[in-house]
């Protein structure tokens, strides 16, 4: 039986991610804004029938067991962690810090009966699904570099706003960067050791941000992750990915191109995603094969929402419906079906990757990635302090 | 009045060249190789009168008056500098070192009427002509970044030679970075400053290298350069390089296929180099434009030599014929069509940003791009060691 939806959000994917859970079969009953105005109007547009800014109204709403939450990086934490504290399903977009990441996991922990994955829709793509499947049945043999590039016009919104803030999760590295962090952990089976990373912001101000007003978020990145064991051990082969170079590259000041590219190489070839399309090269083969086209079908092109994110979103969602199908309780899902979505350890790990990328931009160091097992304590600062003037 | 030429090398650079140097009015005397038998083969297929493997009978041959040294580095400083110091003009391939491109540029400033470049033949390939020219008439706008990659097949020999050996020569980065490093700093005007990289070899053994024997040179690599102000002073523009980020991708990894793309970004548009081809896209424009295709005409794609080195030596030879035919004299050239081209002081400038790549891969950090202003005295650390035990 599909549960009843709530939807956080009114930007572009909020906006693609109902049509798409309606054709699935789902029912949107609520819709949260950050102001009455836009929950209004986008709730008209749509035909939902409730809406509303108060986080509270959406979470208690009876007919809403499940709660997509695509907002600001800044809300996301509080919002999933009451959801889950209610007893809702949680899909969310990725927190704003490690130290929220965190957060999120302990509630995610404490509710292991309840759906909480990140939404990521990357690995959703059937590209990316095959090249996992083909990297693990050896097609490149023993896997050396991973690349990956998104060439794309800027990330800023029309106004100020959270977009432009990196203390907010504004910028190329947090917003897409993550994605590929996840995907590439995902694909490899490995985790990232060690991280040396560059971040740029070219454009400080533009059109709708002058005066003080200064964007601080990059829109140009570009680092390295050097991949260890096996993290979560559920990667494409066991330890493949250990010793593997990842190389990315961001660049969102390209207005009209939209480049979305990941290879992986290795001792017996090659598989490149290009867009939503899978290619791949044997070592000696007779060229470049078309392994899986875009099967087009979930939806044309939509500004802001890239083809990959759109065509991984649909097959999310189609994901979602299996694993709640099947039961009998509108709450209850099947792990199967959302197996390979990214958990909220996924989520931390990558927020880490995140902040050690930036730290090594600041540093121009190698930065090491230590996943937090305890929130740090808020007054560890004023303890230094007390006991720096003790002694 | 175009002089006699002797070519150092019988690998496939100096194979392409010989017909090139024909095709332009050139006529080729002598042909030195490392062994008799490599001099006397190659000599009789491409009909060449002379032969040896005794460097002194090319450079004194008395109808030889210009000298084009394709020969594995560690060879290549002693003949350049015994070239000019016989008073022959010099093309050659890059030193192995620092210091030899040290010695280079002492013998080629103590011989100023002598041609002295190093053949970078990207330089003059049409399409980094034509993006140069238009960097300087600021069709991007203020230049970003720049983003280089190469991906081929192994550049390693079918024996055990130079091309395994880093301290040699060998590798992706010294090979076929160094003429991005070169292309890079023509097309910005600038140089770098600090670099950051990441050097691998994959493949340490193979059907050809195994036993006690090992591949040391890189067959991945991954670099970045920060630009700062004009370096010769040459530059497309002044001062547009200055604060521009360049990332290098060097793949060897990739049986059967051959990228070689450089894209360069600024606030009003980018350019791409894709092979031998320019393209190009303004903000606001209506998607890419073809600026320039492949002209085709200077021959077919050959084994080992890609084509935009190919099409670009084609190009160079062109400028040395124009260099020399309006001369009286077969040792005297003009300077203009030459002007373009990689003098001694450019190639110890990238052989330095090759250090300092190779020093940031072991030290993990961003290193200083420091050119050499006096040769280093051999005797320096026995100094060091004596200062030490005498306090």
């Amino acid at each position: 039986m599909l549960p009843g939806v709530g939807v956080f959000g009114t930007g572009s994917t909020a906006r693609v991610l109902v049509p798409l859970l309606r054709g699935e079969g789902f029912e949107v009953h609520a819709l949260w804004g950050m102001s009455e105005e836009e929950a209004s109007s986008l709730a008209q547009e749509l035909g939902i029938p409730f809406h509303t800014s108060q986080s509270d109204d959406v979470l208690l709403h009876p007919d809403v067991d499940l709660v997509c939450i695509y907002i600001s990086p800044p809300l996301t934490r509080q919002i999933a962690v009451k959801a889950l504290g209610i007893g809702k399903n949680v899909v969310c977009e990725k927190a704003a810090t490690a130290v929220d990441a965190f957060k999120m996991v302990t509630a995610a922990q404490y509710y292991p009966q309840l759906l909480s994955i990140v939404g990521n829709a990357l690995r959703f793509l059937p590209a990316f699904v095959a090249m996992r499947q083909l990297l693990a049945e050896g097609y490149v043999g023993e896997l050396q570099v991973c690349d990956a590039r998104v060439y794309g016009p800027s990330l800023l919104d029309q106004s100020y706003g959270w977009t432009c803030e990196e203390l907010m999760g504004g910028g190329g590295l947090h917003t897409v960067g993550s994605t590929l962090v996840d995907l590439l952990s995902h694909l490899t089976g490995a985790r990232a050791m060690r991280v040396h990373g560059l971040l740029r912001t070219f454009v400080g101000q533009n059109g709708a941000i002058h005066g003080i007003r200064r964007v601080t978020s990059d829109d140009f990145s570009f680092f390295q992750m050097l991949m260890g064991g096996s993290g979560s051990g559920r990667g494409a082969g066991t330890g493949t990915g250990s010793g593997v170079c990842c190389t990315v590259t961001l660049n969102f000041n390209m207005p009209g191109a939209f480049v979305h590219e990941v290879m992986v190489v290795g001792s017996a070839g090659r598989l490149v995603a290009r867009g939503t399309e899978l290619y791949g090269q044997r070592n000696g083969g007779n060229g470049e094969e078309l392994l899986l086209g875009d099967s087009g079908g979930t939806g044309q092109e939509v500004k802001d929402v890239p083809l990959p994110h759109l065509r991984g979103l649909g097959s999310m969602v189609t994901a979602l419906k299996y694993a709640f199908q099947a039961q009998e309780e509108r709450r209850s899902w099947a792990r199967g079906p959302v197996a390979m979505a990214s958990t909220f350890e996924d989520g931390l790990y990558v927020q880490t990757v995140v902040e050690a990328v930036k730290r090594s931009s600041r540093s121009g160091e190698w930065e090491s990635v230590e996943v937090m097992t305890q929130e740090p304590d808020p007054n560890q600062n004023l303890c230094e302090v007390l006991q720096i003037n003790k002694n």
